[in-house]
């Protein structure tokens, strides 16, 4: 039986829609892991009520609560008072706590104020959990039936002290860690991807394993967790399975977005690229000068949202584009071409088309995109038509180009 | 007292970090225009047993339960089942949905599957909601002493049955619905906003009001709702006060972002505007062309990451670089007035920086950028040392020009 793990947060800034709590999607995944699935999260309010009842409920089933929110110096943090009063214990003050909280201030230049004084207060009996990236300590205490850790709800700080604290605990009662696998693909329509794996997911001698399957579009990522003494040969038994079911469209082994397996890729061949955008804007460049170092890569990006800028900066011919209009095979091919002559790149890539909401025709609708690259070899165009609002359709271009590269790329 | 309502999700996905549940804080901001913060929120995973025990406490507990999840064709979708053995009722077909299920897989050219009829299945007495956007009805219950909602989670199809059939109703049991302003801030930091607004959180005449405050960084929202008869004018009044408080620095009232207040500018004056980036790597020119009808402002935008490409594009001299490195004053003017020459548009903005992780020296260490706008009575040229990593860097630089832009376009 799974270690039984509920996380409990508490902050009024959670429950008026102000924050969406991504620590918690953070906290799940790492204790995936592990081989841990959450049973409960519950939220409630800066309310002594709410927080002292949903303190009592969380600690009386589970065996480990883990806690953010509410150790931040004003009125409205409740937390190590709710968790005093639930122990019976009162609050006392850390001096090494407040001497670091002190010194963070002065490293800091800022004065301290006499609440912040109180964020070294703890329950009697505390293990004060030191924060290396904050002002406010987390703890860990012993209530109901559970090992219960308070962290502080700003994500650096929650994410260094589960890091530090809470995971290396929980890794050692969970008991042995399971084998984990993760594989993202892209340009697999999510219906097929959940069918072709089914036979992998029922196959029996694969029972036991915990598959986990997300949607991240336009990225698909299939996970798996294997659990007992063959786990790793067994994990990898899968990911044979998976390579054969997916083979080019898994784009990473692991954590990889797509952007930087694309600059790897280049950087390891010692070539460049040049992009020349229309309807998506700057959002491939925007990528891939997201990754550290693309520097080195990609030299230039052009935005030629006007005809006029499709000639002047592309040398698109005029003609071109009154023949055939901008969105279309020959134009994307001019514009990649002309991209790649001018910047002096190995490949270039080039996007046309329409993002919408206005500027469809019958011919040419919403979500109509021509794509090319541009190569030591010659230049390959297709055309597109995607689904979805303007966000979509220029965010779906935009990984399709990428991943063009990186099939160009792997060959060879 | 405000009307007690909670959310319960249900899903092995929002547990596994797979998904991060987005639904609740969308209904969350309505449910604050109303007036009704929701006390509490509830996971659980498809268990039946879990499903059970929550459903039980949030309807012992609150007036209104909205419930998402568990809706769908398969096995482990519960919702319906546990629903009605809370009731003590059974299932029962509802004709007219299935008539509806079978509609919508032909005219997708899908075939249903026997496992889809569950999802006509409802507990006895139920009241059905209908869902144009997908297969699964919602339904509206009697439970504890709750009114129980039970909504497919699939984000458009919540949030469509959330307009129709959750949020009338609960507004007319919230009673009057408050006055509620949204302002936006940008350029002005946390704690500075914070203090600021202190006053007149505080302030007798606006006991009852209540402050929302949310820093979407680099943004900050400032949002209140008044209740009572007077609530129009004294929402007015407040937003007077804060007028005169954040003054230039509030870039919208209400839902706007920055991108498209510029780009409305730009067309209210039938200007446009050319971009030359070289550290944000297209961000701006994405952030400018997510703006639906962006290609009446914005013909031209330039990526030049590489040296030759600022030489080539854009003119800027090769001594320039030289003698003051790329990321310089200088460079950030004759970037701006070479991409305004070459695009001849009203405007250009420029941007070169050190975005990180590498690339800093102790003279220009990451973080360092340099502006510049050229425009039709010169050019303003400043520079930054953004905190941050290289995403942080790159976005409050684009929105810091983004900004200075609205600032310009407001004059004259």
């Amino acid at each position: 039986m799974s270690l039984h793990v509920e996380i409990l947060s508490t902050g009024d800034e959670l429950l008026t829609g102000q924050i969406v709590d991504t620590n918690s999607a953070w906290l799940m995944d790492r204790l995936w892991d592990l081989g841990v699935m959450v049973r409960r999260k519950t939220l409630v309010g800066d309310d002594r009520q709410d927080l002292a009842a949903a303190l009592a409920e969380t600690t009386a089933r589970a065996e480990v609560v883990v806690m953010s929110g509410g150790l931040g110096p004003t009125e409205d943090d409740l937390t190590a008072e709710c968790v005093a009063a639930a122990m019976g214990v009162p609050l006392e003050l850390d001096e090494a706590s407040l001497a670091a909280i002190r010194a963070r201030f002065e490293k800091l230049g800022r004065t301290m104020t006499p609440n912040n004084a109180k964020q070294a207060r703890f329950p009697r009996g505390a293990t004060i959990l030191p924060n290396q990236l904050g002002t406010a300590p987390g703890f860990r205490v012993a209530l109901g039936r559970a090992e219960l850790f308070c962290l502080p709800g700003v994500p650096v700080e929650y994410r260094g002290l589960c890091d530090e604290a809470v995971l290396p605990r929980l890794a050692a009662r969970a008991g042995a860690v399971p084998a984990a696998r993760l594989v993202k693909l892209i340009g697999v329509p999510e219906s097929h991807a959940d069918q072709a794996m089914r036979p992998v997911m029922d196959a029996p001698e694969h029972r036991g394993v915990r598959f986990g399957y997300r949607a991240h579009w336009p990225e698909i990522h299939v996970k798996w967790s294997v659990p007992g003494p063959d786990a790793e040969a067994h994990a990898e038994r899968i990911l044979g399975e998976v390579r054969r079911i997916f083979g080019d469209a898994i784009f990473a082994e692991g954590k990889d977005d797509l952007a930087p397996v694309v600059v790897a890729r280049l950087a390891a061949r010692g070539e460049t690229l040049a992009l020349a955008e229309s309807c998506t804007g700057g959002l491939v460049a925007e990528l891939v000068t997201s990754v550290p170092g693309a520097s080195d890569v990609f030299p230039l990006g052009v935005v030629t949202y006007a005809n006029a800028a499709k000639t002047a900066l592309l040398g698109v011919g005029a003609d071109l584009l009154a023949a055939h209009g901008a969105v279309s095979e020959p134009v994307a091919r001019a514009m990649a071409e002309g991209a790649r002559d001018r910047a002096g790149t190995t490949w270039a890539a080039a996007l046309t088309g329409i993002a919408g909401p206005g500027g469809g025709t019958p011919e040419k609708p919403v979500g109509t995109v021509h794509l090319a690259i541009a190569g030591p070899t010659g230049t390959q165009t297709w055309a597109r038509r995607f689904p979805g609002d303007r966000d979509r359709v220029r965010k779906t271009s935009a990984y399709d180009v990428l991943n063009q590269l990186r099939l160009l790329l792997r060959d060879r």
